[in-house]
């Protein structure tokens, strides 16, 4: 129970913080408008900074990402026992925080008639479409995020409080410099949890849920999280 | 008196860095006018880095924030006997702070007929008018403040010098995402000691004071900490 | 000779890394041209860090200041007769600095026909001019620079390496929030020596050296750092 | 044959998160696009960071850059014997790098007609072509890097994870203050070795390939890595 509910909370916060910065830039009538790339990537990467520091504090060693509690668990460094209550609590911890954001940015969700800008809070879509590419990047990214955790972590599976800022570092970098064909998802969960809120609440003029497209910042986060997970074993084994 | 005297040097030095950034970015003729999100939001948190730095020497634990001081004392953290003179030293040191910022930007403030531009320095007001969903934001904003900074204080009642960057970002990371409906006050002095000095200062062409709007940005801190603090008493009590 | 040396250099890092963030956003065809007040800020927060780091490891104690060193010297942390040393090696440093910055931004001082933006690579003109109101801003910005200092460099006269990043936040701070009306010089050398440094090299179509506001600059960083020593000492003492 | 790997692997996420934030700047349609000076410094330096922070666990020491190499071995710091090892690391992790960034990209580069963004992607070119104007600042920026790299280091030849963050620091300040002439190489190995993938890989449109400008980004940071071993030799010794 204190893994999925450790998960839980410091997911939702990890989407509050992440997706809140996505609806401060782009949606419309807010004091960040137009802000640019440099405060979604701050805003990611102090999201992370949070989450980890606040998860570092409980059992569950502040995953947040079902791609690393795999890698995790391919490489034995928790049960795949576990592995269930991790997803669950990252999965549902992330709905509630677009939840949360959705409440936050109501009245600015009404004012932004373009649907894609909306939907774009939620959750990610390539800047040019291309299953193959956008594969590609989002194994890439997710390599760098997990290859870059293990280091973080040494042969713990925890991440602790120490190591927030780190991984905040980590993913603000993965954010600037590959985060520009499909927006770094480089976790199942940021991408499909905050999905299914946009496909479930009642936004006025809500555009299309992109499930098309959703499977990609789900396979290509765990194949990249493997691909990391095997490297490393191979590098420091 | 340690403790009246502690909160009210070190918020008024975080509303002269907090109020100061705002100046610089709205008022006319500034060297860092129309700068952006990017740049309130680092002079925020820098504003609390610098604050809670200087407040960590001394005796109150750099609360800063009747919000703050409100929810360790509903915690019993601290008595509720001393919690006069923490808002008395908060609310005036906000005062002193704007007045200080009044003073550093004198010509700029002339060079600037726009009355809400003038108020922005001191004040918050929201993008979209709406009680309720400003409230709701502020709420939040709070939450997400109170609770992190549980997590990072830890059983005991005060921020410490090392404390003062995880809050820092704390705070960067409200702005950057939570920021864009109301400009995140999280903070009753915050708003209300600049608010009554743009009432009272000569300034020229001044606009409203936002009376009408003012009681949100006390309320919605105060009910978010108490949530926050109920919260986490829950899950880890 | 150890004081002056490790002043010396250290101020002249300050200066290349601050002159030279300058140079890069308000000279012409560089590739950070009009990147704004965040480039301006961090650039100049990091000179900082870089300088403290530095100057650290050797015998001074790290000021890079001529306020600093006065204000240090009036608390009696440091002897009186040590200050010409200090003085010395910081106004010949950033001279040195400066002349480094117009070796390495050569081409765009001759690509920039415009004297004045010349000039601000050298050394600080107010955006409005008024003897008094900019005066006031100077000593503003350097009591918060010397009265956060003094809490970071604790009992001691000297800031360590562990201490780099904190004063470079604090200067970051002022920067974001205080340096909107005069550019923030808040450090007699790093004005003075500069704009020596203006008025002797060839540069083509030269603007005016500005000595008619070089007072400023130089009395208001002193007397703020004076006061900040008495109230630190009232506060603290 | 683990300096190798080790300089290898960690050149190559160099590379990868450096080159990165240049693409997403760079690139058209990309969600980083024309995001500015701040983005691609900031990218800059986190790519640091993280090469740094892994490297570290490894035996190499981290240097991730031949002029660095260079420098300590011409210090005795360490082997002539070792520096083959390291600099055909530091070559062709850069080009595995080089490579990763295209594959992420791919669509971008496709997008994008204008050959001279493509080759900044790989490697530098000046702001205004002038040799020996271009070779100075070289010279000067590279000097900077070595020489607060060995107050890093202290007696020791190698960087460790604590050291991560102030050469990260470092480079940023190097790219905001002195990267507006050249666009900071600093490092043969980062500007070579891209090069020679920009002229192996099958680009669209392809512009020039630079090589008569390539030997400034190789010569410059030899040149001042000696330098800053002197001067530091020098001051230190």
């Amino acid at each position: 129970m204190s893994i999925f509910l450790n998960e839980f909370i410091a997911t939702a916060i990890l989407i509050l913080l992440g997706n809140g910065v996505v609806a401060n830039v782009v949606l419309n009538k807010t004091k960040g408008q137009n802000s640019g790339w440099i405060v979604i990537t701050f805003g990611w990467a102090i999201a992370v900074f949070v989450a980890v520091y606040i998860a570092a504090k409980g059992d569950s060693g502040a995953h947040l990402n079902p791609a690393i509690t795999i890698a995790f668990a391919a490489m034995k460094k928790i049960s795949w026992d576990v592995v269930p209550y991790y997803v669950a609590g990252q999965l549902l911890g992330a709905m509630a925080g677009a939840l949360v954001v959705w409440l936050s940015y109501m009245k600015h969700f009404d004012a932004t008639p373009d649907g894609d800008a909306k939907q774009a809070v939620f959750c990610t879509a390539p800047a040019i479409r291309s299953n193959t590419a956008n594969l590609l990047t989002e194994i890439i990214g997710t390599f760098v995020l997990v290859f870059g955790a293990l280091y973080i972590t040494g042969p713990t599976s925890s991440l602790g409080s120490l190591d927030a800022l780190p991984v905040a570092l980590l993913v603000l970098g993965i954010g600037l410099s590959l985060g520009g064909p499909t927006g770094y998802a480089i976790n199942p969960a940021r991408d499909l949890g905050p999905r299914i809120m946009h496909a479930i609440l009642p936004l006025k003029q809500k555009g299309s849920n992109g499930w098309g497209y959703s499977w990609v910042p789900i396979a290509g986060p765990v194949i990249g999280a493997l691909i990391a997970a095997l490297v490393f074993g191979a590098v420091n084994g």
